[in-house]
């Protein structure tokens, strides 16, 4: 057992996996001019860990062996686990240059597994995924969750003979007594290009019919059968741009085809219990919610840091609508925190982990990708109509034109147009505004109803409750005061650890 | 120094003081028809002393003399002490049927001078206050907190002759060598005319001409020239309305005038330091944000029952946009609750005490005002027209309408008529609904706008960060990744406590 | 046929109908002293018609006897026509201290059974309708629409056995050669204790097993059977207020049981055709909803009003949060005008009537319901706590205290402390804020949801044409130039007369 | 007098012109590569009056001549005028696959120019702009509108000598008898690259000190000195996407230089009249809230389509939530129309032109920017995180995951993979979504801000009157019925033409 390099960690990605982008195959990950960004977004993990401040962080001890291994292969036991874990992931993307490295917050989606073996009682599960954190651990592995299916159509179950093919959903199409072979595919992938494990669940509840749908399983994304096509990016990025020293980070996603794959019994996590499908991607969900609003913190940061740069290079950071603004601003970087911690603070134990509060995990997603757009409309309305139709670096370049907007782009005597558009260029890149970071706040991590249904769901206990001190209230309930004070003892313990 | 019972609580608020209501000047507050439903309401916090299931957290022993008193006068030293003092408010809001008892929370008045008085260094205040709270404790008095001026012309400063009369801020007309003699006029002070002492302080910034407005002190309310003109309350009850079993809980506010009263030197806690008027009721607003959202989250969970009970007694819980209704009842719930204990969590030390995160706080009161009334709407929507068009108790006891609104006023089938009357009359009266509690929301502890000035202010270091960031990250200013990785550690920082 | 006087309306009220408020029968609705207050409201349609300068608006004559009646009994046939009664309803609001007559405005209801007789082509309903008219005319009556049942358990259908009795919707229970027997509960009838007519119709689609509940027929409310529950009003205003020299005026509204009421052929619009129930609402509810927009106009011009004056007297207009505060209602206010003006302009012709555009009303009214409260919390703003908590006229005339408001509560030196407790008594009683209104804009004409799903079906047209202009512009459907030019003709013919 | 033909327009742009774009000096823009897709866009106005069916809507004939010319340039004296200038935007919009031509909509800022003319009565600029609009009409020119300059620090007047130079405004820096000469430089100015004449403006209010900086006049834009840097555009397009057959349209801005530009005298229109700066820009914006609100219907169109079309593609477009964000859009897109033709309605006469009713106007604006970027959240979660995740075109021509995306990416079972790949390709593309759009609807005809103070402005009147109702019916002033019905008349004339 031994912590990777960096450089280790790239030289695991060199094994012959099949990723296609933009119409041609890539031959190495780390070496390909756009997909090696991404790589080194990702090994900023392993980075970390070598980083002596931050080694308490990011590295836990094995309590007996006393090897080394990665926070995020430690099961949360409690809130402080949960606190440890949040920070590390904030850190590591503010270090990370506002780009969480996202090599292994995806053991949420392991995690979800292992709640359900606990949950199940299934001891062969609980054994398997007991082994198989063991071999991440040992191996120093990253790992990607897949969990979105392709689903055909919507309205139709996975089994539903009027989908125009039964593949829309991944499925097992073959067991024998070495393991199962499962088809289809899932999208938006965040990472599986460049990561070592691919985690699979199910997306969504299943009826009996589905049976062969309810599958859950680990497998190296090298594994033959495994086709990627992943997502073209950081395209925005390019010559009419000012250069930057800062390192260029970003991620991208892939859409896997799972083409008759084969996967070792030891590495099936569900297998047809179709009662457990939804509850699996549910235990996933309430970590990876949390995950999520943790890592775009450092996103909104940047975000609040480049509108308030461009309402002072502006001379407008005192003007009372500007304050206005740039209040709101405060208010959603703030409540969205101050939600992330709170739902550690009052975590509930799934399956002997520690998961963050399912109720609050779920209002801190929705907060954030509900208010989101608000957001970008506040910061295009602090930069005003430059932030689209500022002139090119290359106009910069051009001796006449340069000299021109050097001269008229000048904002307060000491924001030169320089700065300027560079902070304009850097609202327009990051990316802060602009279409993926728009669809990843509403669709990464489920859809804004995804997390409202939860929201709903698991305050069922928390509605009965108040409605019970409703009746009471209203005199549909006669109570003694004794009686009552006892529910006041209950309202008392709602969400908590 | 010991814990008084309620009975010699309501027992000391016979005292000669000067209370009107409705026009007519009010013999005995205890005793007084309706007064004495407030009075009930506030003697819950001495009720709640008695306790023996909740004595640990209403009331702290002294280190040395281990003598009792109550935790209101505890000076909050951390999070922990904050996290009680948050429990404590809202556990006493759930016992006393979701309404706080306000007779001691109002000490974020007294602390807001304690603060000053340390941040001036000014060794007198600092004696002063000592004193007092020592007073206050071996007494174990109730107090309300004077904050709101009358005004007059809002454009104009207190000291401007243009105002039609110099007397709409509280103002020192005559000092001497025993004390100061003030005159002007407070509003809205909840609880005034029930409980023992008035903190007065200044409601705003102050400039040079303004010296004698500069003034804060305490009083006992039965001083000689004290006079308060109390609010109509819990007129909503009546003979139209199914009787309770529920003892009737309710606060009400008074216009206080000080018709040139005198404050003896001990009490005096501020007098002419202009520049530190703004700072003393920022101190207290700090807290009291905090104070307010706690006990707010009592109503909000009976207000969220309420709709649940309606819903199911209608046979509507199950429909989509019901559901979609009550998610937002409880994001609204569950948000304003994190965000109050967050903002303990996060708190900050001014003058020795542990005061909530300023910036947390007020998101916190401005998340639950400014949405407030969107809550409202959608429980109007929940309960339909019924809530406003249903006939009355007297309708009940008429014999052959009775009848026919048992008949037809049945909801699902196990919900009888009287069960949906009784619960939309909750609606109507407790008051959640309605004109109180609405403006309540907005104003209580400052205007909506008075929240987000300060969420501002107090985020300008944040956002000097946030700025950095922005700057460093789009190439406007260049850093080793050493001091990046400063900045990041500056960010982690931020807020913490 | 000829106009009444108010006297005549009046007198034709003292028909022996029962009618119930506060658990006592009312003898004589027009010398009741609180619902004497609604008949004087109701008479100012009958007043106006008699203002020569309003004769034109208010009254149309006969194409062919030159007798005068009632615009309200002149079917619509144009865009000319609806803005006319859209100008003459809101003329009367404004006229009648803002508050609507509604002594007619039902005839919307009428007018759904018309639309559907047409529809259906059913000869003989044409007949009774047009009939029906006539008599209306010639006897210049007054008429209430009953809409809402009671609706028991909301997820069951009329006729579901689970049910507690099959009487929650009303039903025909009897038939015979002259007519038919009905029974059954409507709720929230705005009027009908003090108006002559009633109009029933069904509130819902229904199925086969629905039959007996698909009916719409009109009856005088004195009708035998007949037993009214009025909701008691007006409560706000007493002793404690400040006498007006203005007319109060006010309506309310009645729960309605029908206990075995016979109704004559003559009078019956629907009877069994239980797959036109839905469609008679639907028609009614088109017309209603613009009717609603367009009274509410004059209470918002009201409120804003109220807020204007209040901003001033404070001396606050001129702050630049108040200024957007004033922004934020004359948005809302003449959005409203002009949504209710364009659903006039763009109306669509349904059985020879014409009604105002059915997408574009819906619109109106969710707009002014949905943010309706968004307008309660801004004047709660301005005006600030004093709202709730300004003393009484009784303490106004108490000469202690009376003298000390009169010198505390002045605000700007040119608003007296009377001028601003009476705009504050004002916004609490028009009933401009508080419970009633808020749940009238949610609740009558249909809710939120009603308004929404109407939105929905009425455009299906139009998002099938969008769609299409997706489609070719994304190239998924080749179309010649000729045939997208085609297309676009009939994006322009959309939701036009 | 003749009107020009497409082709006649495009060579009147050949005309020596200066038009920098990524650096780069355009040697001819028609023939540009990307700049030609622009020409092409604009050059539509001139075509569309060559179809028949549309020239009574495109084109005025002269009444004494009967020669034909653009009803742009057709002054508009009523209601009627406006409703048709109206429709001749939206249709042309339509036509040209949604993307207005904007050859001539800038007649706006002429005739803001026209207007103060007339309101100053300053007979010599009447006649100069008399003259100018002759010259237009007669070679059928098309013209940009000048009005953003580039402002330096925005918190200091044009002149203040704190800003790092004087030219940060358009000003004047010499006359002699046969014109001026200005310096200065102007953003954002949409087709002047590619259109025939500038119509230049001051963009603010100004004071005695900036009287060279009140300046207003037409140039050709070839003139002397005139230097343009366009912005790039399109960029959107390439290999990765699949090819249309449907015609490119899209527009691009400039940032323009005058570098010491000559302006004869007959071509001035304001030059020093500090005062009147402001009410000419204003006079602009009143106009141009209108056309903007206008020609952004059919984009929205577009975007309702599309995310109906990919709900339908989906099996979506019956789930309760889908329908909820469908009826969202609709809500959206006719609050729009009835509020763009509201504006008409009820316009206003300025210096004998009519110009849509600078409330509603505004209204209009800021409803639509206000509310678009949740019409962008809807839309995104209507789509699925396939919007940013789904393969490219090229991934299509591979052979091996062409057959994957065939066979994966279908939707319901009539939604081919092509299909829906091509509407989400068309989302990203319009630009419906991303950076430019949202930009645009914030800033382009002003910032939220300023839509919202003109609102506020423009009813002040309004305000007066509510205010004297809401003192009248609180007793604050008494009046006599007569005089309350005369208050009742000018509120029913309030914002009527």
């Amino acid at each position: 057992m031994a912590l990777k390099t960096p450089g280790e960690f790239k030289e695991s990605l060199r094994d012959g996996r099949v990723v296609y982008l933009n119409g041609e195959k890539i031959d190495d990950v780390t070496t390909h001019p756009q997909m090696k960004i991404a790589v080194e977004t990702a090994a900023f993990d392993y980075e970390m860990a070598e980083m002596p401040e931050y080694y308490d962080l990011a590295v836990v001890e094995d309590e007996k062996t006393k090897e080394p291994f990665s926070r995020y292969f430690h099961r949360p036991k409690n809130a402080e686990d949960l606190l440890k874990r949040h920070e590390l992931m904030l850190t590591a993307s503010r270090l990370n240059y506002t780009t969480t490295p996202f090599a292994r917050e995806m053991i949420d989606s392991f995690n979800g597994c292992v709640v359900t073996a606990h949950t199940m009682g299934n001891k062969e599960y609980i054994e398997r995924t007991d082994a198989y954190l063991e071999y991440l651990k040992k191996n120093d592995l990253s790992l990607a969750g897949a969990i979105t299916d392709v689903k055909g159509d919507r309205s139709l179950r996975p089994s539903d003979p009027k989908q125009s093919h039964p593949d829309f959903y991944v499925r097992v199409v073959d067991k024998n007594k070495d393991g199962i072979v499962v088809r289809g595919s899932k999208m938006h992938i965040t990472g599986s290009p460049y990561l070592n494990e691919l985690l699979v669940m199910p997306s969504r509840n299943m009826t009996e019919g589905d049976v062969d749908y309810a599958v859950a399983f680990a497998t190296p994304v090298n594994a033959k059968g495994i086709i990627q096509i992943a997502h073209p990016f950081d395209w925005h990025r390019g010559s009419a741009d000012f250069p930057l020293d800062v390192p260029v980070r970003s991620h991208t996603d892939a859409m896997i085809i799972f083409d008759d794959v084969f996967v070792p019994w030891e590495r099936v996590f569900l297998c047809g219990e179709w009662e457990h499908a939804a509850m699996t991607v549910y235990n996933f969900a309430y970590m990876h919610r949390h995950t999520a609003v943790t890592y775009h913190i450092a996103w909104v940061e940047l975000i609040v840091g480049l509108a308030t740069a461009m309402a002072e290079y502006n001379g407008a950071s005192r003007a009372a609508n500007i304050r206005e603004q740039m209040t709101e601003l405060i208010y959603y970087l703030n409540t969205m925190k101050s939600l992330a911690r709170a739902s550690c603070m009052d975590c509930v134990m799934h399956g002997g982990i520690a998961i963050p509060n399912p109720v609050t995990a779920n209002v801190a997603k929705y907060f954030y990708a509900n208010n989101y757009h608000n957001v970008v409309k506040i910061v295009e309305d602090i930069c005003g109509g430059i932030l689209t139709t500022a002139p090119t670096y290359a106009d910069w370049q051009n001796e006449e034109t340069g000299k021109l907007m050097e001269k008229y782009l000048i904002g307060r005597a000491d924001a030169s147009a320089e700065a300027r558009l560079r902070i304009l260029q850097a609202l327009r890149h990051y990316p802060c505004l602009g279409t993926e970071l728009d669809v990843n706040n509403i669709h990464a991590e489920g859809s804004l109803m995804a997390a409202r249904l939860t929201i709903y769901s698991e305050a069922r206990k928390d509605l009965k409750l108040y409605k019970t001190l409703a009746e009471v209230l209203s005199g549909v309930t006669k109570m003694s005061q004794e009686e009552y004070f006892g529910l006041v003892r209950e309202l008392g313990e709602l969400g908590k650890a």
